[in-house]
């Protein structure tokens, strides 16, 4: 899975085509490298699906429907379908990080599906918020099922998720819903970041990175503590693993970033130069922004002048290709790309604050090789 | 507070014009007719708004400036304002709540802000989802700060709710929020069955009721519960509690009905019929549907032919009246007044099977009486 040959070469992102974006990393360890992540993360998809499956089942129609929809489980006419359920990331942290306490996978389970549902409220209320049609492939939920029911739908997830972990009813559990609740503020806070960003000219990569670590840090630093909680860890336990997973969060959207701009459509799912005609200011757009320099000024003129062009959802391949080129050339992908690998390295040197069988330690390093490398 | 005279005579509530719509109720008690109504409700809000003011305050902006306009303490361009804050039957019922257990009412603070935080995230989504346009006499956070603000500060609300419970990291606090998660399901189940029966020709008045449990019996069941789980309540006392504001809930819901025709719009806020001009099938429109007879099945025809109507929204005030006049002489709103002195006796009942001081008593049982008097 890991590009060994590379790490040690010249890196190839800053002259990557589309479709080979991804930073290449240095595998953490020798043990990371030996570890089946696909096996790993079909583990947490496995133990995850039939819980939230059940979760789901508890909601009222027509709410069930649409949220087996948003979820792939059915198409837009109600037949079944085996949709593209996600990368399954999160269920796989939140499963492994229950072991970090000697405690078995299933012991997670509760906070993989609550850490799921919460993500998943805040991908229907966000597509509805940002106007995004589509999502892994398919029409998203506001466009098949109408606004109303995405807000619905978003908030009876939210719901789900507290009752997945209140209804346990232990201390643990309230320890563990208590973090997902300060998880789900930031995520809040971040998404109101991204809005308020939408209408500036300019912003800097501290104020892009702050939304970011609220938007995917929080979340992913829930989903790698979680299982512990309700495992029994203790704070400075579940403190070491959030910040791993903070630090996974920005490595992932770094990534994210790269593959809006530069990505395969095909292995995305999204449109070809996604964030650029969005006009986000996402990570390589606000580094070649903030690099200075000749490519840097030529890019900020051309995206003031885009902010006011009426004209813009019009335009071609060829102009957004040309924007592409200029983030490129005034260093935005390389320092993204670089960016991703920092905050990799970051991630996997918190770990090193607790103890934790070295196989757990292994898949947790391996988790985060395959955030960074992954190409969707 | 209580029209005594009336208790024992003839209803009015069948003849009355606009704004003469509250139906007479005979007080619980002597006890309770000695309550100071306008006292309790102005000590839940003197405890709780300073807690829901700091708790706001903790919103990153622009959720705080949105969220201080939806309560009324800004205007909407950002200058101070003392708008109507509501009844706060909520919050009084909170604090109350703490003192069955024989805790001090600042006991039930969390329990009431969180409730008030859930509550409001309904009605932000709620408006959005139903496109009403005004509330308390203003316009609606979707119509002056957009969608998406109303979206996202709802979500922010309903997670600041959790905090709120959360935060307190005790065992009663981690009750009171599975509880608190319990009610916001129901008021998600309730909205989603608004919404479905908006686009159904019949519903029944079983149907209508279930709606309304949802809806407006959850969170007034934990409003009146959440101080006791707070202060130590056992299982069966909170339950008690919440079979009383459950029931309090349908009367209260009963004579928001009953102002949503017949009200009168300099108290309520809203447009004359209201409702009606809604095509809203509340419950005087169901019992009248349900009634049979003549007016009933003139009423029938009528409402299936404005359901069909392409030029409803220019209905003159007249046409409103002939409708309201109908739902009347079906029975409809006669029934619906006799429904909520109905579910105000069982709320009241219901407290008998615990024990609790003789003044809280007589204060539940005057809150409940001044449910079902309001005129607005």
């Amino acid at each position: 899975m890991l590009d060994q040959q590379a790490a040690g070469g010249p890196r190839t992102s800053g002259t990557a085509t589309r479709g080979e974006t991804v930073p290449t990393v240095p595998p953490a360890s020798t043990a990371a490298d030996a570890v089946d992540v696909t096996a790993l993360l079909e583990r947490g998809r496995t133990l995850a699906t039939p819980v939230l499956r059940a979760a789901i089942d508890r909601l009222a129609p027509p709410m069930d429907t649409v949220s087996a929809y948003h979820f792939g489980w059915i198409d837009a006419d109600g037949n079944p379908a085996h949709g593209d359920g996600g990368k399954a990331v999160r269920p796989a942290l939140a499963v492994l990080s229950a072991e970090v306490t000697g405690a078995a996978p299933e012991i997670g389970i509760p906070g993989a599906v609550a850490v799921e549902l919460v993500h998943n409220f805040s991908l229907l209320h966000d597509d509805l918020m940002d106007g995004d049609e589509q999502r892994r492939h398919r029409d998203t939920v506001w466009k098949v099922h109408g606004p109303a029911q995405a807000i619905l739908v978003g908030d009876a997830l939210f719901a789900l998720a507290n009752e997945m972990l209140l209804e346990l009813g232990t201390a643990e559990a309230g320890r563990a819903a208590r973090r997902l609740t300060s998880a789900t503020r930031a995520l809040i806070d971040g998404q109101a970041q991204d809005i308020s960003y939408e209408h500036r000219d300019r912003v800097s990569v501290e104020e892009c990175q702050e939304m970011e670590g609220n938007k995917t840090g929080a979340l992913l630093a829930c989903a790698s503590s979680v299982g512990a909680v309700l495992g029994g860890a203790d704070d400075y336990t579940a403190d070491t693993l959030e910040k791993y997973g903070h630090h996974l969060g920005l490595a992932f959207q770094a990534v994210d970033d790269l593959l809006g701009i530069w990505g395969d459509p095909v292995s995305t799912g999204k449109q070809a130069w996604s964030d650029l005609r969005q006009r986000k200011k996402s990570l390589p757009v606000v580094a070649a922004l903030a690099a200075g320099g000749p490519a840097s000024e030529q890019l900020g003129e051309i995206l003031a002048a885009d902010a006011k062009s009426s004209d813009f959802e019009n335009f071609s391949e060829e102009e957004f290709a040309a924007r592409a080129s200029l983030i490129e050339a005034a260093g935005g992908r390389e320092w993204t790309a670089e960016e991703a690998r920092r905050q990799h390295t970051i991630a996997i040197g918190a770990l090193d604050a607790i103890d934790m069988p070295d196989r757990v330690r292994a898949q947790f390093a391996a988790l985060a090789d395959f955030v960074v490398v992954r190409k969707r």
